[in-house]
């Protein structure tokens, strides 16, 4: 059958089907829109030229360890047997589990089994936050711009969503007090992602971070910590986490994946929270896809076991480097006077700001004539700011790919 | 670090952590409990003394075809390399999508690409279907006994649950319009499993399937129809589903997986659905984990290209169809006059109801002294209805072990 072949109606009662417009949706349902990120990123599949895409938020293919990947799994399936195939324990697997904070435990990040849950990426740790936390109509302050497809998760429990400005420094908290005021309400919950943020690429200084958990505290409001890029500081000095600076405290809520440092096919990730809120967790993960997948769990528990992380993490952070370092070469040899942008530390992204008049969702499909792709400002806001910004992952493309995108960016905006 | 070790407090604010009662919850968040099914099982994981267990949902270990795995999986990551481990389309693989709809073709439940979404198990499944219908106070309709973890899942989209009486035909449905009545309002979706259902194994006789679906489009119902054992039928003649008796009908929502006729550690299932109501599944499936893993799909995608699905099924509906048959023979023996019970043509499971003065609840804790283990009837009703009553799995054990459990279990019956 092709995908093309209609179903024919053999509709044993007689009667025609409902339309589809008058399906008893629910509420949240009206207000659950496509990514653009991820709408950008399939009308990109769909061209045939050659582009350099700057566009997807994946690790190079090149840095996933496709080797080890392929010899381990082998080596799991020999140890595990059927086993690999069966229902996982909802809280992951004790191999996964115990690895991972054995290697934790050398990290700022130590924690303990109590209050660790593994889920089925990040995205899923943002899924749960919103299920235990968010009633229709609380106020959730996000960063702008920000990851929209973890707003739109938060969208999807009802969340009021505030915008709060950010700049070089990350999210400008001292702000926060005259938009709560102004909003009269607390929010519920403050989404960010500190390190290396998604679309900037700018860290959250230390000062902020602590001004942030003293506004918390004093708000009851959870600090929903996205950090997917935190263990790819590839330059300057370690700021600590919400996770290390609030010690125990419960109102901080650590999601955090292997997505960008392994491999994002896995699908495996994890919480750090609260013991009291880990068991509400994993009662939750139970009505939402029961466990994580097993064999991928294995996987990385064996990567970790053969203590392959931590030299992988040193060969990622170092071409990281490189690939940035090539991208700002590249940028102030084509834009310099014409936009400016950010200078990440670490992770995958950095962020283009044109003056007023650029419109960066016409340059996108400018760009895709020329042979280059971005994710354009908007996306990133639920309110369709920055429509003069872009993001552009360094991560993905070689020095030599990365200045034939730029130039051809360049040639983009001249035609704009 | 042993997962004993304590965490200190590193509070950077000075501020003593605010306590885990004081946390702000979403309402739903008070309804989460705990899967009776899921502690009961792990309960049984902690004894170390042998226990025949008849409490698990799962395949027997040496129906997952385990070498074939092995082998397929391999030269799934040679022909795939490290795209394997790359994000994954929202609506699922290509290659396991087409090979997916290449084997239904060949079954009733034929269908078309834009029907089709593939899902991180059949749970997952659910939490579509309630993420996108349910508000808080529907009403939603359910068999009793049911499945409570697929009614949990309804009710964290705040469901107002109400049971209905089935018998060995399954749901009664004729029952349902004074129910309605009763309740005051309309369903605004009625939960089955219609074949071989969790926990009874009865299957819905064919009139019950049509007067639910006249039913569902006067009320303008959906029917979430749950049915991970259709295609495990090992005696009596085929009963059209609700896909195929419904047509394209929009109502139809229909959940499915592999993780009983594959294995459920791979976390890969699939929805059946409407056109329009996909489009909105793709966007809140990319809320909830982005997309389902992507070696799996893989791996099942290339055990459905060489033909090996339908053999399979051939050879698991002959060893469950022994396997049950051995049940009853025991059951005969060790049961007669003390209890009745169901006699599937399919599926996992069967439902032994003892007289009104039987608690099964104390049952198990004899059970497991004397060495067998099942589930408790009230695990199976949010109203906790059938005290007196339990579910057998007889698709995890051999014949013989399936003697010495039931055995055991007249033992346990007589040392109440």
């Amino acid at each position: 059958m092709t995908e093309a072949t209609p179903i024919e109606s053999t509709d044993a009662i007689g009667n025609s089907p409902a339309s589809p417009q008058s399906l008893p949706w629910a509420a949240r349902t009206r207000g659950l829109v496509g990514s653009i990120i991820d709408s950008s990123t399939s009308l990109l599949q769909r061209q045939t030229h050659d582009i350099v895409s700057f566009a997807m938020g994946s690790p190079a293919a090149e840095a996933v360890p496709f080797d080890a990947f392929r010899q381990i799994y082998d080596s799991v399936l020999a140890d595990a047997g059927a086993a690999a195939y069966a229902y996982g324990a909802t809280e992951g697997e004790v191999a996964l589990r115990d690895e991972l904070l054995a290697y934790l435990e050398s990290t700022p990040e130590r924690t303990s089994a109590e209050r660790l849950l593994i889920t089925s990426g990040g995205m899923q740790g943002l899924d749960l936050a919103g299920k235990v936390f968010i009633d229709p109509g609380d106020l959730v302050i996000v960063e702008a711009p920000t990851y929209t497809n973890g707003s739109a998760t938060l969208l999807t429990y009802g969340a009021d969503i505030m915008e709060a400005p950010t700049d070089d420094d990350g999210l400008m908290v001292e702000a926060l007090p005259e938009l709560v005021q102004k909003a009269g309400r607390l929010p519920k919950a403050i989404y960010v992602i500190p390190n290396f943020q998604n679309p900037t690429g700018t860290a959250m200084s230390l000062e902020r971070r602590l001004l942030l958990l003293a506004l918390a505290k004093e708000w009851g409001s959870i600090i929903i910590d996205d950090d997917p890029y935190g263990m790819l500081r590839f330059d300057g000095g370690h700021i600590p986490g919400f996770r290390e600076l609030g010690g125990g405290d419960p109102l901080v809520f650590s999601v955090r994946t292997f997505s960008k440092i392994l491999a994002p096919g896995l699908r495996v990730g994890w919480v750090d929270a609260d013991p009291s809120i880990v068991a509400k967790l994993i009662d939750a993960k139970q009505t939402m896809d029961t466990c994580t997948n097993v064999p991928n769990q294995l996987l990385s528990a064996e990567f970790l076991r053969r203590g392959n992380l931590e030299p992988h993490l040193v060969r990622l952070r170092s071409e990281y480097h490189t690939r940035m370092s090539a991208m700002q070469t590249s940028l102030e040899a084509h834009f310099s006077g014409r936009a400016t942008w950010t200078n990440p530390e670490g992770g995958f992204f950095l962020w283009l700001t044109f003056g007023e008049h650029v419109d960066t969702s016409k340059l996108f499909d400018l760009g895709l004539q020329k042979g280059v792709a971005f994710i354009p400002g908007r996306a990133f806001s639920v309110t369709g700011q920055f429509g003069n910004a872009l993001r552009l992952c360094f991560a993905s493309q070689t020095p030599e790919r990365t200045e034939l995108g730029i130039s051809r960016l360049a040639e983009a905006l001249d035609a704009l």
